[in-house]
């Protein structure tokens, strides 16, 4: 990871430019400069907010923005029947053969611009991709009110996840693993206990988000039989592992990755949420090595990139 | 694995006392004598069709009958909710707390009974529990005639489940590995092919039957984003695993094992299929040790121990 000057982006026929204001760091992004794409190479980044500097259409310069991440081609089956994210040409801002956010412009395609509606201050509006990967697990899944949830994690997306869980009125208990952060739990009104305990209870769903192996081994041994085990983590590297559980048991297992930053949108504004409890601290850009190593201290939470005074 | 003289067994409360007439040797019953249930010591078998020659009820005696597997307790949650097969008191037969029907007579309770219609001969009856556990499938997903499907595994349950899945009219392929048991699928009309082929297609939904962690992996590199993984069989052991594809292309992985054994008879009334192809041999009990190092031979389907003669 380094800080370089580079040139402005010239955006592609059908890009827009967006002058970045915010960028949040995302555990994927410290992820990849681990080495997790390791066909990247470029700039990272994928969570931000930006004002439109340049474009074709003109009504759209200087309108507050921010673009999903899943850039397709339009035409392919997946694209045509909605699954746009899973668009086998894809680029992937900031993660796969596009740069992304961490930079004073970014060129993202005018079909994946999204507008962000005023009554979102920029603070909470800076949530609204890992908001989105939150709320995917609804597009995927019924949760009832009458299902027994466990949520297993405390980072930063298991905030989000645990927000979107609390929506649906099921009976939710998170499993953390920091005191402090199972503190930001309790403080929304969320049943938050340490993973130190050993619970008695087999739930209806169990979602994974605390990235690590071990969890998702116990989120097996956490769910009924027949029950469902959302897994929103992904893990550098194999782990021994034993699938006889699910068999056994009739687990349904389903990977979750990206949402609908529209959908997002809609749950922003229908919930009135103000998510800037989630961010730790605002770092301008010229320290962006700095926040990098801020954002994996322990106890830390979303940090978040100003490119405002640059 | 020993052949011995124990008593007669002395039938429960609500049980019934069978005399066996066929039992087939089951991969479930080889794992069982190499340690896969650790707890359990005592009559392995649990394919099997007799007649009754015990019952309270005296109606039933003397009528050809199968049994559910799993005996269950019928007043917990899971029995109240038609999950019998997840009851958490449950005994199974010839694999957890319950002996099994490699014996010249077996007791099962009374509600686990199960008449067999006259119209189903013998050497396919013998099927109607692991013909229930591939219907089973068909219980917790939809199959679709527009669906391609990607069965992988060419042994006795995987055949029973090619039949199922043929039967969806679905787009189906099965990948197998012995070439006397692919041209089984192939007398059955099914496109069967060798998994020394690399296939170009990603598949809406992939079978695994095969009993192999390589087979499981490559499973999820067949299958589309947004596709599902039936997962059937059961390993020994740990392997090495990384659920990442299961992440980033949002796959349903499903686990499937037992299925409802009135599910099975009617789909034999309805079709009028003749398993009878899928017996290797018929072996007299007292050979029965033979019969299970014959059972574990190379192109060798199922076996099936006669006790009429005994």
């Amino acid at each position: 990871l380094q800080l370089l000057d580079v040139p402005v982006p010239i955006p592609a026929a059908n890009d827009v430019l967006i002058k970045v204001q915010y960028a949040g760091i995302c555990n994927t992004d410290i992820e990849i400069t681990k080495g997790y794409m390791s066909g990247f190479h470029g700039i990272p980044g994928h969570e931000f907010i930006g004002h439109v500097v340049h474009a074709t259409q003109s009504s759209l310069i200087g309108k507050r923005v921010t673009s999903e991440i899943n850039c397709y081609c339009g035409t392919c089956s997946y694209c045509k029947n909605a699954l746009q994210r899973h668009c086998p040409h894809r680029t992937v801002l900031g993660i796969d053969k596009r740069n992304g956010t961490f930079a004073e412009y970014v060129s993202v395609p005018y079909n994946t611009l999204i507008e962000i509606p005023s009554q979102i201050p920029d603070t909470t509006a800076i949530f609204i991709e890992p908001l989105a990967a939150a709320l995917e697990i609804l597009e995927q899944i019924v949760i009832r009110a009458s299902d027994s949830v466990l949520l297993i994690g405390d980072g930063k997306l298991a905030q989000l996840i645990g927000l979107v869980l609390q929506s649906t009125q099921c009976k939710l208990t998170v499993l953390g693993k920091h005191p402090e952060k199972i503190a930001v739990f309790t403080n929304q009104g969320i049943k938050a206990v340490s993973n130190d305990i050993t619970l008695s209870e087999r739930f209806d769903i169990v979602v994974e988000a605390s990235g690590s192996p071990d969890a998702f081994i116990k989120g097996l041994s956490y769910v009924r039989p027949r029950g469902t085990v959302v897994l929103k983590s992904t893990y550098a590297g194999t782990f021994d592992f034993n699938p006889v559980s699910i068999v056994i048991n009739e687990i349904t297992l389903i990977g979750s990755r990206c949402g609908n930053l529209n959908d997002a949108i809609r749950f922003l504004l229908k919930t009135d949420l103000d998510l800037s409890f989630l961010i730790s601290e605002i770092i301008p850009f010229e320290r962006a090595l700095d926040a990098f190593k801020k954002s994996q201290e322990k106890g830390v939470m979303k940090i978040v990139l100003s490119m405002e005074a640059v």
